[in-house]
């Protein structure tokens, strides 16, 4: 045990350093490295499987709701970038730059993909001819590069996977509808797989996309109490389409601009998991994204059986759920606490005691209940445990969230929340952005979204007095 | 059928122009689409989703062998490439160099990835101590940028999608047995799965990959004569793990470096599905890749219970394969048309009398024999069905190989194969590269392999009339 304690003392602490924590978990939990690149991690292979489930059950979500996968180039010539100008604005600054190709400047500067609008405008435009070319519902998985300043693994990175959506419509309508439709997709997404309960809602005008009318946010709110941004979905309009020519003929022969989506979600999830739901003995994965669901340790097991049992139970369990032996010559606490680490739902101990008795030991990695199972009901106890930790897992989330989230109707309660029990502020607004920035200024909150689900806190703005538009939910955010 | 005809008549003959016919598929089959960025393709729908398919049972091939996925920055500092001599020379003059972030000059230069051996190398100077850690096997799918004079969708264009194997070993012996195994599993995968007969065998010094200690390749041979090199794998000894440093300390506590492998196929491999089984009609899909194995064209469709059945039996199918109906308001000649030219295994056609006799029409894509199916033993026939033609398209291209495939013993032989017969030409070669350079000026062939099968065409080098080291695959190649 003196092992287990000792990889179990080398991560910080959350509640003394939350950051610092964090950035054990990734390295221990071995899901990133750095590289010698500024600003761009390598995703070792655990961090990559939980990637691939991730991407997986989205992908499916998307082609269920009539979603085609495409591949566009990574690369968007400067003068394309350019033809959308609040989009230029919002990117430009931050795009890396081909210049040169082998020894050949280029005439033309290629900026590596910050995200893709302009390159799907820039076929849209091609393809679309008449009414019945729509609605293009594509989607791609690739990685984008935004050149930032400073960067953490997974929530803000110079390179980054993830997936985008574009499609266009007919009508401003089914736009809109496509926007909303994804918003909802992604959320029960990270509720019934990531079990990150989320709060739906549209960004301000500040806040949303370059290039944008309207964005749409799915909010989180981690363990220390900071928000994140953890999936958006934009409705063009037809600012877009405008730019770029992207016309259809309608049933009446008359030309139409196209109305335009898109939507994006990134590696930047698998951060949040992390926070949300991570202690101190490391990653706690919900079995639905955990490339390992059950680790089986044996106990003494130079004795006799007891490799052929753990195999045993191995080939029974895996009809279920993703199970591993670990049959190293390490110590079980050894085990016990890389596994831990690791986020491995549950732990099924077997040694010579327990194959006397016909039964097993399990622990489930949120609670570290332990449970003595019979071994002919193993298959059925893990099955309903791995259902069961996904459930209890969003629910914890979802009462710590509640348990964070406060109202407030002056400043001075604001700031006391900000500082003293950080979580997500409700607060009213009256709609202009010198309120936000003075927000922002004095708290270092900002305004996550205008939750679908409005409420009323009060009447009047929380920074000026005057009447309120809307609520707010605020927060100091990632 | 007069629609049809004219869609069929759209695309140039392959015998009459080879490359148009190409290039007619390719755009017509809706596979890709051209963008506004020099050699840089645009992945339609139907083309990706070919793509997903190979990747999901190459993956899955991977995975069974071992091997575990990540993902690795997508840019190379300068320094970094640099460090290994031989693999900077080969790729320095073909990479895209991105000189700036945002508005800031870098101060060093980061190019594009053109393969990730520098990326991968520099990790394992960081993971790998002891001889516990090895090996290591790991792949990644990805995109790389290769800054190519003159493009081809598929076969030749500046930015490509792919997956490339890194492995690191403890022996010599270990690292030879990867790179084999590897070719093996790429060889089965092809046959298999794209239908497609490989010659596998070793690279000349010529030709092998830049850095590597020796090159494997899997050669098939397209309709038209020449030579697609398929798929490579390089055993790099232990020539990166001495510029990078990779050391281990082996049981007996004594430090050793590595020994490396590499290993990729990239989407290429549907320009040779393209031209190894299309014919004048279009695509011709192995039911394996084929993102609909089955389409259903209803005949008459608004007759009453025609798209009811059709319906039907598109339930039933779908438990066997991939199916599509097509009940859109084309006539069934124009959708036997399209489908044809999508490459689609097999129709099945089903109408008032079909119904009213409880049978259906189903037909082949590539023979194009049609039969009459009773409709309680369609399900059963057409699986047989695409399991035969995916056995007939292998034998098919099998039979065109051997019959393209000749020995010559003297040049005026081989450069009469060359210019009359395009196909693979066996000839002995002494091992002198002024030999091979003399018959690539001579002929346009180049060397595609020493078969790992060798046989004796004679016993003196075709070129110089020396006495000859290995047989050679010789054939002019994309």
């Amino acid at each position: 045990m003196a092992k287990e304690k000792k990889l179990v003392e080398a991560i910080t602490s959350m509640d003394q350093d939350f950051t610092q924590w964090y950035t054990d978990v990734v390295k221990k939990a071995e899901l990133i490295d750095y590289s010698s690149v500024r600003g761009c991690m390598i995703i070792k292979p655990y961090g990559y499987a939980i990637w691939e489930l991730i991407q997986k059950q989205l992908d499916q979500r998307f082609k269920d709701t009539g979603h085609e996968n495409v591949y566009m180039p990574m690369f968007i010539p400067e003068s394309l970038l350019q033809k959308e100008k609040d989009h230029v604005e919002g990117f430009a600054p931050e795009v890396a730059w081909v210049t040169h190709g082998g020894s050949d400047k280029l005439t033309e500067r290629l900026c590596v993909r910050p995200t893709s609008e302009t390159l799907f405008c820039d076929h849209y435009a091609n393809i679309i001819q008449s009414y019945r070319d729509l609605p293009k519902l594509y989607n791609q998985w690739c990685s984008v590069v935004r050149w930032e300043k400073t960067t953490r693994p997974f929530l803000r990175s110079l390179e980054f996977l993830w997936q985008e959506g574009h499609t266009a419509h007919a009508t401003a309508e089914e736009a809109e509808e496509e926007t909303i439709k994804m918003l909802n997709v992604y959320a029960e997404f990270c509720e019934n797989v990531l079990a990150i309960p989320m709060v739906k809602g549209q960004k301000t005008e500040k806040e949303k996309f370059a290039g944008a009318k309207a964005t749409y946010t799915i909010e989180s709110l981690m363990h220390d109490g900071k928000a994140l941004q953890s999936g958006t979905t934009h409705n063009f309009g037809d600012g877009f389409a405008k730019a770029f020519g992207i016309q259809y003929t309608d049933k009446e022969n008359k030309l139409q601009y196209v109305h335009q989506t898109s939507w994006g979600m990134t590696t930047r999830l698998i951060g949040a998991v992390i926070m949300v739901h991570g202690d101190d003995s490391g990653l706690v994965l919900p079995p639905s994204i955990a490339p390992i669901e059950v680790i089986i340790v044996p106990i003494m097991q130079k004795k006799e059986g007891v490799l052929e049992k753990a195999a045993e139970l191995k080939t029974a369990l895996s009809k279920i759920a993703r199970v591993k032996v670990d049959d190293s010559d390490k110590s079980p606490g050894w085990k016990f606490a890389e596994y831990e680490m690791k986020g491995v739902p549950v732990r099924v101990e077997i040694g010579p005691k327990d194959i006397e008795n016909n039964q097993a030991v399990i622990v489930r990695r949120d609670t570290r209940e332990k449970t003595i199972v019979a071994l002919d009901q193993l298959e059925k106890e893990v099955k309903e445990l791995l259902e069961k930790m996904q459930i209890d897992l969003l629910n914890k989330a979802l009462t710590h969230r509640n348990e964070h989230t406060y109202g407030a109707t002056n400043m001075d309660e604001f700031t006391k929340i900000v500082d003293e029990t950080p979580g997500f502020i409700k607060a009213m607004w009256c709609g202009d952005e010198a309120c936000e920035n003075a927000i922002k200024e004095q708290t270092g909150a900002t305004a996550r979204c205008m939750p679908f689900e409005q409420e009323n806190v009060g009447t009047t703005c929380v920074s000026c007095g005057e009447p309120a538009k809307s609520l707010v939910y605020w927060g100091r955010s990632y």
